[in-house]
């Protein structure tokens, strides 16, 4: 039995809002939701579903491509993205089942041996200058169309784009960083038959581009790290029938809803910026995912305070999402950022479902421990997909 | 992906207690952990993760084998250990690759067939004499050594020892117990091609006991069932890369952590006993199963109050094991025993995770009520290793 077989059509309207990194650990007795001001979350948990769910499973701290596809209720076990594609989702780089996508350093070589693995850390300026060189030099390689996305420091990544889509297992090369300085790098050695032809033109990119930048002091060479090609992932809108809309201000989260085939429009701005364009995109989607990036972000810096008034940011602007009166909203995030580990965790995610078809009345706050007593246990984030529809009606009965 | 390829190495130490059996039902109100005066444990459910874990499936009780491979995180409908594996770990014979074991009954024949297929239980002791006999008078089938092992009444094991590791079908033998009196025994009936030639050593095996005690009044034949041989088990180290000593006064716990190649050194004496090993030998390991057998021992009598007496007396030692400041203590059973029941049951067990990393504030006790309301939720108990390892900061991030 598949969800698919399940769906049935209606014209009701799904939110869900992911408020990156959202869970969090006690500092001096608090959680950065429970510190937060968030009297909207508040009530809104209050007559809400509320639950926590584990992304990848117990223990298991999720990266951020795994947690959405979790979200998405794709298992990130069974879907797994390669380093290179994140890294060029991440630089805005839009990816297609033709393309080879890898992560990049720039490194030193002298008499064929590495000697800086990084560079020396160039500074990132004078790196984009490289890189933009390289791009405004190398745009093919036979049919083979060649993208160079600039970085931070020494990194960077390149797309190669092949005139026909790719078999999955074209792209199971091996990395070229010999991992230590003093040696000579690697060859990227194909793993599989498919991966031949594709490491032919890798070496041949290699020999390109050490040709144009030979001259340079420090990044005179390069690395390749996390060969990767699209897995096939199912359209989000074949799987559930819902048109989606993904609204992110930041490229790797655009980058993951394309992935799985949502509409992905350019967005710069804030968080008013996106509840703006869910408001002017409302009546043309069915479902709605919108992006909050900087709750992580201060998570990741440490910045406790920072963080929770990230949230309470968002709290301020949760009415005007009411307003639209979504038949089901849901606020979670893709995992925990705990401040106090200024790192993701593997801790379980808060969750609310909002819909008229809920308990409610088990918690009195949005935030971990509230959620705890909620209505929908500790569950494995691919079943919030399940559920949202579940809520918005769109599903018909198992068996009769 | 699996849990071991998320394996990053720290100097962090962990310690499992396992209180067998601890899980009880309420008589006159109140658990076994809710009668016990527990402040310590108390005190530290407050500030720790909690919940409940369920070893193998709603509903089934499990085995000490099944509940103690859970909690170190083998599946134990993966990994099942013959019934002769774990007789003779119970009995504190060593088993290895090379061996075949099986419980046996001494019975007795009367013309071929079995009138008794417990030889009337014969006293301990006496039974004891007749196998020590046994022993001193086989000691090899060929360059098979056969050791026996004496039991209670008329049970005792026996392991055939190999000179060469065997095929895990290789034990595939039917019992040769009739299960009904009146029949003639069974032959040791090979299920596989593999197993053959074990099986005729077994034949020989009982036709020469069947020598030495044809002139016993009672015990003048034996059955043999549950026979086995050791199944492929990942190393607990190479799964997780800790260095593990095992602490457990009773064989068949060492036994069971021997399958898992755990350092299980020979002990005797109290709880007390086995807390000073721990202080002893903390530096030298990572990972510390701590056993208390007598808790299961007492909910086996139906002894509530001395169930609750042992849960007590590990309470005023708590402290001695905080004071080591363990990175991650977990605190639990192998499965529940409840007094009221006078066997193992289904329950879930509960359990608490003491780290930097938890939420806490959500119990206020150590009990299986309480733990209904802790940040864990209800698990399966393979999950708990990798709880264990997350909050040790010892497994990597799944993905980018």
């Amino acid at each position: 039995m598949t969800i698919s077989s399940l769906i049935q059509k209606n014209p009701s309207k799904i939110v869900l809002v992911v408020l990156d990194g959202v869970g969090g650990l006690p500092k001096d007795g608090k959680t950065e939701l429970e510190y937060a001001h968030t009297p909207n979350l508040d009530g809104l948990a209050k007559v809400s579903a509320c639950g926590l769910h584990t992304p990848v499973g117990y223990g298991i701290t999720p990266g951020s491509g795994p947690g959405h596809l979790s979200l998405f209720g794709y298992d990130p076990l069974e879907f797994q993205i390669g380093r290179g594609i994140l890294e060029a989702l991440g630089l805005g780089v839009e990816v297609t089942k033709s393309d080879i996508t890898m992560r990049c350093n720039y490194a030193t070589i002298k008499d064929g041996l590495i000697t800086d693995r990084r560079a020396g850390r160039i500074p990132t300026e004078q790196s984009k200058r490289i890189t933009e060189r390289l791009q405004s030099s190398i745009k093919r390689i036979d049919d083979i169309e060649v993208l160079f996305a600039p970085g931070m420091e020494h990194r960077f990544a390149i797309r190669l784009r092949f005139p026909h889509p790719l078999d999955t297992k074209a792209s199971l090369i091996e990395d070229t960083d010999p991992q230590k300085e003093g040696k000579a790098p690697l060859r990227p050695n194909p793993l599989t038959k498919e991966a031949e032809a594709v490491a032919k033109v890798l070496e041949r990119l290699i020999s390109l581009v050490a040709e144009q930048i030979k001259a340079e002091q420090k990044a005179n060479f390069i690395l390749l790290r996390g060969i990767s090609s699209l897995p096939d992932i199912p359209a989000f809108e074949d799987r559930y029938g819902l048109r989606a809309l993904a609204i992110a201000n930041y490229p790797m989260y655009r980058g993951l809803a394309k992935l799985v085939h949502m509409n992905t429009p350019a967005l710069e701005g804030t968080v008013q910026d996106e509840v703006d364009f869910l408001k002017a995109n409302f009546k043309d989607y069915d479902f709605f995912f919108v992006h909050v990036k900087k709750v992580d972000s201060y998570g990741e810096d440490g910045n406790f305070t920072e963080k929770a008034a990230r949230i309470a940011e968002f709290d301020a602007l949760l009415p005007q999402i009411l307003e639209l009166k979504p038949d089901v909203l849901i606020i979670t995030g893709d995992h925990s950022t705990p401040a106090v580990m200024k790192a993701h965790s593997w801790h379980p995610v808060p969750v609310l479902i909002h819909s008229p078809y809920v308990l409610g009345g088990l918690c009195s706050a949005f935030s971990e421990r509230e959620c705890c007593r909620g209505e929908l246990g500790i569950f494995h984030t691919t079943h919030l997909m399940p559920l949202a529809l579940a809520n918005a009606l769109r599903l018909k009965k198992f068996g009769a």
